[in-house]
């Protein structure tokens, strides 16, 4: 099995993205399952185009695409995304879009195709803070889990989807106070935990 | 114009839902627009119903569902719903359904059809926190709101729905330290607001 | 009955302070208290003599100061300040002290001689979120409270002494998702409440 | 150098207590500081008793209490302890105190005599996230840490004594939505840290 892992670009002025931090972490083989890597730019326009791109080289058995969610204390996987971009600080290209369909005339939303519970259970069973998080934002991580969604329910049907939203890292919370934070060496231990049970069967949607 | 506006009963061992409590505070006339109340219960089977049975009955010409977001700091209309039930703990009948859609084949979600943005600023500058939030969960709140968008859709296409969530009331949080409330007089000053700005357009979606 | 209720000029960035908004709205006259209202520089070096100034001239029978504490989700008065200057930000004169004491050779601490936790029932009675706090922080409003309590113990040792910090204003949290706040005409209606049981024996300390 | 570090039972209805954990994963010897460990009961009645008796035992160099905060995101060195018990849950004893001071005619507080800024820059720069906290609170850790510091000074006035709090272990907060945690592993790490610069000077106070 191989997977497709991709973390992102620092953003909004931090000169560090986690995500890609803890994605270069993660070991090359989990277990039966190959992973290959790829940083994504923080950018509307271009992120999608990275994405598919790799896909359509790659031809991956499953992708897991992971992102920054300042703010948030456990290592979330995602359910599902909308098909709208409104950000409220501009992407990597000064790109703000607001109130925008992803993919003009496609479905209000699409479920993720990972289990996301196994996912959160094994995450939580590795000793790392995790929740199933309902809403992957408006910005360009629900906008690449959007089209990762769109992409593989048109061109890759057997090929299953998923994002995971990791925490700050402890050293992007220090001026700001009472913000939660995960050493992105645990963050990586939860990709790979998660990595570990993307065979289970997704829930019921 | 008449506006269908609700709260909810009292669940999760609450003996009060802020969200009734605002409701009955808000004025029966705010501009031209006349409210009706009523009082949903917190169940899964049984909200939808009588949701729908007083739309019959009513004919309203747009329906706003209000309920209790414990643990949220604002006001926050909700962008849209999943077609998912996933409770963390049971309804008022003892049900808790588990990643059942609400809809079997339904979209995966429905774009509320108020201006959840145009409702955001009002309420903000009625003085009150508030927000554009993009998850009403996947509890009851929910599963009305989708049921609200799939039966407007299906039966009443002028028809136009929504729903704002509203922090704890200061005497819910007395013993949950930190948790942030806000006063139901506050709430209902925040829904006047929002249903005075209920004729602005939509957001794009 | 005399008191002293004192706010605080914005600081930090900020164009406007609550507490010094709520102070505005209190009335002159809350049963047998009459309120004498002064605004204090958010400065280590001024504030302090702007408040035994005030002191000295009007000698009121309690002193009650407000402060903002940006991040708080509930009306809080204090318990205690610490003898302690520490400023993670500049105040308005661009002052910045580290781990300094604030009276060379005094107590580690005072305690408040209000009646915290009768405050803090009265504000939550009032259907304000409330609670008493532990600290004061290291900013500017601990600084006050400890000179206004040392000075209160050395010259006026029948007068009674205490703080109350309040939430942000809504406007001030606009850019700052998550963070809670309260509406100003709340934290007045706290602050009234507060006087109005000064009188309570104060706790055990 | 010798270290005694303790942790804390488990109390308020938890199964663990990840300070006792953490302290059990914390190396016996870190540089030239040998470390030894001890366990107390999480008691107002019983765990100055526990403290005090093995300080007179062991000798040590110096002390470093470390406890639970259900709720902190950073593992945060304490500044202060004040005079004062106020339990909101009862101890492990069922005693519940209110407003009573730990030693009446004591000071109001004790400065801690570690070095607070040195140990949370450590445990930053270990990647662990971390703040200097100015509240012990005013359960049972702030009442060894008043005890603690009060013995010190009185008997062994070369000794120098601090407390660390750390946030909740992952498995405490599964039914605990949006409540921060930190992997033990993370805060043994912290711990360590922190051990390897309890030689710096303490802070101006």
């Amino acid at each position: 099995m191989k997977l497709l892992l991709t973390g992102f670009e620092p953003f909004g002025g931090e000169t560090v993205n986690p995500s890609w931090q803890a994605v270069c972490l993660v070991p090359e083989q989990i277990g039966t399952v190959t992973v290959v890597k790829r940083c994504l730019p923080t950018s509307f326009a271009r992120a999608g185009t990275v994405l598919t791109d790799a896909i359509a080289a790659l031809r991956p058995d499953a992708v897991l695409c992971v992102g920054q969610a300042g703010g948030r204390a456990a290592v979330t996987p995602e359910r599902a995304a909308l098909n709208l971009d409104d950000a409220r600080i501009p992407d990597n290209d000064g790109a703000c879009p607001a109130d925008a369909p992803i993919v003009p005339g496609g479905p209000a939303a699409y479920f993720a195709t990972l289990p996301v519970k196994a996912m959160a259970a094994a995450i939580g069973a590795a000793g790392v803070p995790a929740a199933v998080s309902n809403t992957a934002g408006t910005f360009v991580c629900n906008h690449v889990l959007y089209l990762l969604l769109h992409t593989l329910a048109a061109q890759y049907p057997g090929v299953r989807g998923g994002f995971v939203h990791i925490p700050y890292a402890p050293e992007q919370t220090r001026a700001k106070p009472g913000q939660p934070a995960l050493p992105v060496a645990d963050a990586a231990r939860a990709l790979a935990a998660a990595i570990a049970v993307l065979d289970a069967p997704a829930s019921g949607l």
